[in-house]
Formats: structure tokens, sequence, C-alpha cells
């Protein structure tokens, strides 16, 4: 593909916030976005130029965003691969490809395509039933998380188990799914990588936010993480070389788990731009919304230069509906304009920056 | 009024690049917004929950507008009064208030506006005939711009005048409507000042910036302006008493012609955020567009610190749609989406960050 002219129309499946804040850096590129989602009303469909209510996995929805848009992207991991694989099918360009989404989907093929190519994990063994856990728990030193294969978000579909646990009830708690055990690693820090990899093949990564996690859902994210420089840098490297090898176009998230003596083992990845990047619209010369559209529009990428130390953190269910007043000075809100405050559901965001 | 709450509608009269980009500050406010202007496809529209496709003057669209949105706010200064005063009538709140429009509207009534409130500008008669224009043009020194009073922008609707010219052809390249005309200053520079003034009547301006006209049109701005800090004060002060004499609430915009000895004469202001000041955004800690919404939505005015030295440039035309890569590593580029690239059509900017 050549640049997308000015003016292009940029299709998105998926309409939740993600959707929404890169429909906004699509639009400051001067392109217009269609989004497909079956959600009416949703974040995403409020700030673009039209709106396909429709599941992902609908033929026809599918055909008509593809007569209507020059490109394809998505805003989540979970659009089934069959729809990307019908997009290609009927001639749409979809970035990141189907790969990506492949890879992504399904724990077991994603940690196995981590170590494939030297990205260190945790240990993992594949779960069909409750009788295979005992054996690889015991290996793993008797602690570790079952989690389905696939869906999961946000710290659903899991459960942990040890060693004389119940494993019918924990294998039922995941309805039974396929799954996967998960050694527990005992890691002192959680970080990310957002890297973006463009047409021409070149790839830069963000740099390195530290996340802090409450029951499974990410709290806050800050910059500068506190690694050294020598371990930010292998984080990237894993990041990049797993755009690379994945034919990557747009952006990724790769997560870690860092243990004391500075291993890092990578945990999942996204194949979208990341909850955990929220603060580099504000922080850095680009931000990864508009990083993500100039890389699959083929545009050069941007400058990831980071001028402000950072703190970001969400706002979850009614932290949303705080009176503006309460948000500090150097507060930058950003509200997602979803209608309902649901406990534990990310409504919006704060960007601090810090002296620094 | 109280603080507009998350989730409410804000209606924008008006949808072009100011509407565009105020929109899209709103919906990172939380806010959704509806458009409503006579323009099939605008830039505004297509980045908005909604839009109305009618004439500014046309009540039934004024009052869909009005049971749409729980507050109404406009782009640009020449919706009609009699709009503004309808919708007050009809029990709609809209901010900036009516004031605002009526003075700006009118270039005599805004200049005796200015001058009654110790804000000095160029000299200036009202000029209802050809007749009328020798003797003021004689005491100004020979040298004059004759203007119309009304719906002027980007250098259209004016024409220079000189002693000895042909006065029926002047003023009937202005189709004989009511004008003003001005002396011609011998100005050393241009600048401009962005005041935002919060509903508990708080004001606080940007950094002034710099402004340089090609052919009417804004072409460059940049900050700092080189002039001393006292001058750029009484341009701050000057601007904030103009918000405070409207009782404006919102983001209004004044610019000045600065004499070789550092003499300010206003030249004219609008109600509203303002080219001048669209590098706020990537400058500051809060841009001119959220700014306006803080102000007409009650939440408290974000700070207006400045990170960074800037330059912004307007893409006119053609310039446009000039390929990716011939923008500069340090390029912040923000496109309105207009169909047509018409010569001296205002159709992006750029932003450049630079060191210091």
């Amino acid at each position: 593909m050549s640049v997308l002219p000015v003016g292009a129309t940029i299709g998105i499946l998926g309409g939740g916030q993600l959707g929404r804040m890169l429909s906004e850096a699509a639009a400051r590129l001067g392109f217009d976005t269609v989004i497909l989602s079956p959600e009416r009303d949703g974040p995403a469909g409020r700030v673009s130029a039209a709106q396909i209510e429709a599941g992902y996995s609908d033929e026809a929805a599918l055909r008509e965003l593809a007569e209507r848009c020059d490109i394809i992207t998505y805003e989540f991991e979970n659009v089934p691969v069959e729809s990307a694989a019908f997009l290609a099918r009927i001639g749409a360009e979809v970035r990141p490809g189907g790969k990506s989404l492949e890879v992504s989907q399904d724990r077991l093929v994603e940690k196995a395509f981590l170590r494939d190519h030297g990205i260190g994990t945790a240990d993992f063994a594949a779960i069909d039933g409750p009788g295979e856990i005992a054996e690889p728990l015991q290996v793993f030193g008797g602690q570790g998380i079952l989690k389905t294969r696939r869906d999961g978000y946000d710290g659903k579909g899991q459960v942990r188990v040890a060693s004389g646990d119940d494993f019918e009830a924990a294998h039922k708690a995941l309805a039974g799914a396929p799954a996967i055990l998960e050694a527990l690693v005992p890691f002192e820090r959680e970080v990310s990588v957002i890297v973006a990899r463009g047409e021409g093949g070149a790839t830069v990564s963000f740099d390195v936010p530290r996340n802090e996690h409450v029951n499974g859902i990410l709290k806050r994210s800050s910059v500068p993480s506190g690694l050294s420089p020598e371990i930010e840098r292998a984080a990237c490297a894993a990041g990049e070389k797993l755009a690379e090898a994945l034919g990557h176009i747009g952006v990724l998230s790769l997560e870690f788990f860092v243990l004391e003596d500075g291993t890092l083992l990578a945990n999942e990845f996204a194949p979208r731009v990341h909850n955990s990047g929220h603060w580099t619209p504000e922080a850095c010369e680009t931000g990864q919304f508009e990083q993500h559209i100039r890389a699959i529009a083929g545009w050069p990428l941007g400058l990831v230069t980071r001028f402000h130390n950072v703190e970001m953190h969400n706002l979850l269910g009614e932290e949303a509906l705080q009176p503006p007043r309460s948000y500090g000075p150097h507060d930058v809100v950003t509200l997602y304009g979803k209608r309902d405050a649901k406990p534990g559901r990310k409504m919006g965001h704060v960007v601090t920056r810090l002296r620094g």
C-alpha cells in the first residue's frame, strides 16, 4: 500500500474508548472514520463520521465497512480471525493483519509464540481438564494461575490455584473452557512496552511505563519505570522483535513481569494501542493513537521523545463522576462518554505531568 | 448555571474547523456535541454525535438544538444576534452571551466599545457614502483602510485608500455597504491575546503569540512574541478587561498592532477560540479549545503554563495535500477534513515545538 490520501476513510472494528481515541487521532490527520460495533451509542461512534451497528461476524456489515473504507483496523484483539480473513478475501486492507489477532487470541499459542522467538515467559502448561492441573502445578512450585485460553481481560477468566485445592471447582469457575496453567511469578514490578511498526518495517518504542493493577485491572502507569536503561532496552527489543515476527503494522503492547534480579518475563501482548500507553499523547512528541494511525496510513512514524515525567491513572466506575474541582491543577482529564458507570468499568483516565 | 454534568450535550453553532476542534475537546471531557450548520459534510459534523443541517436563523432548527443540548456555544462571530436572542428566549443557555456577538459583529460598534473601555485603537470614522471618505482620510494622514462594518474575514471586505483615489470605486468595491475608515497604522508587528473567562469571573491569558499575515490571512503565529514582558502584560490586561466588560464566558481573542515604541493598538476581537491560538494544545498545560469548554461547562479554568516555544503555520489550499514525508520531524499536523482545497482556504495547520 502507498500512503493513504488526505480525506481517506478508516474503518475501525470496535467502538470502545480505544476506538474513540483512535478516531480522534485519525480525524486530526484529516481522515474520516467509520466504526463497526454492535454497541449502540458507544464511545467511538459518537466522535466518528458514521457507525455500522452490527456484530463482528456479520458479513453484510463487514462488506459495507469494506466498501466505505480505504483501510480497516481494530481496537481490540477479540475480533474473530474469520472476520479479518473475510475482509482480506473481499479485497479490504486490514492492518494489523490476521496473524497478530490469531496469536494474541489464544494464551497458549501466544506464550508458545513468545518463547519460540526467544522472549521469556513464566512456565505454562495446557490444561484441557481438571485432572491435568496437579502435575504441572507441582513442577511450578505448587502455586499457579489457571486462565481460559481465550476471551479473558481485566482479570476476568482466571483463578489462582495451589496444590491441594479442589481442581474440579477451579476448572468449573472457568466454565470448563480450554485453559492454561501459568506458574506464579514472584515479580517485583510490572511494566509494558508500546511499540509501533511502520510500513517499511521500522519500529519505535515509547518509554517504558511501570504498571500497577488492582483486582486484575490496570490502576496506574508511571514513567519513568524506575528500571535501569539496560532492562528497559531489553524490554523494548523484545517488543520490537515480536512486532517483526508477527509482521505487525501499527501499535502493539507487550506486558512484562520484572523479577527482583531484573529478569523480564513476558505476560501477554495486545495487538493494539494499550491502556498503559494512555499517557503518551500528553507526554510525548507523538501519542500512541496517532502513531497507530500513522503506521497503518503509511505515514512515517512520529518521534516519541518524552517531554514530561507522568502518572496516568484510570477512572473506574463512579470515579468518573467526581466534581471537576476535585481534579488536581496538573491533571489532564479524559472521559470516554460511557453512559453507565458500573463498578470497575473503565470510564476515563487522568494524566498528571510531573516535574522532571 | 452549576457545573454541566458528565455526559451532557453541548450544541455548537457553526461547523468549521473551530467547531471540529471544540467538539474534540468537549468529547475529551465526556460531553457529546451537536452541530448546527448549513454545510453538509463539514469538518465538525464528522466528529460529533449529530448535526442539524440548517441555517442559523431557522427557528425550528434552533428549537431542536435547544431541546437536544444542555448548553449552546458558537464557533464564529457571525451567528445572527437574533438567533442567540431566540435561543435565550426559549430557555436555552447560550455561552458566551449575545453581547459578545453584538459588539464583535460591527467594526464600528467594536472599535467604539474598545475605546470606551480604555483600550487604544487606530483612529477610525464611520463611512456611509463615498463622499464621507476624503475628510477623515486627510486627518489620518492621507492613507487608510476602508472596511465593511459587517461580515469581513481573512482580509475580505476591505480595500486600501489614499488621498486622491477614486472613492466612488473604493466604496463600490465594498458593494456600497456601511463601512468604517481606519487610519493606516505603521506597525512593527502584530500580536494577539487569547483570554478565557470562567463562570465566576476569573480570567486567564495564554502567552502572547506574534502573528504574520499574508494577503490578510494568518500565515504564522510564534511564541514567544519577542515583546517585553511589560507590553505582553498590558496586552493581556486589555483582553481581560474586554472579556469582563462583555460579561464574556469562554475564550475570546483580541488582535493588536504594535508600534515601534511599543504602543498597542487593538485591531479587532473575536468572541471565540482563534487561529492564532492553535498552538496552545501542543504547547500548554491546557489548550484553548478545552479551556473554552471548561469555561462554558462551569469547570475551573485550566492552567496555561507553556512547556515549549512554538511556531504554528496554517496550511492553505493545496499545502494540505503535500505528502506526509514533507513535514518536519517536530511538526504536529492537524488537518480539518475539508473536501475542497481551494486556494487560500484554511485546510489545516502545523505546530512545531522548538527548543527552549
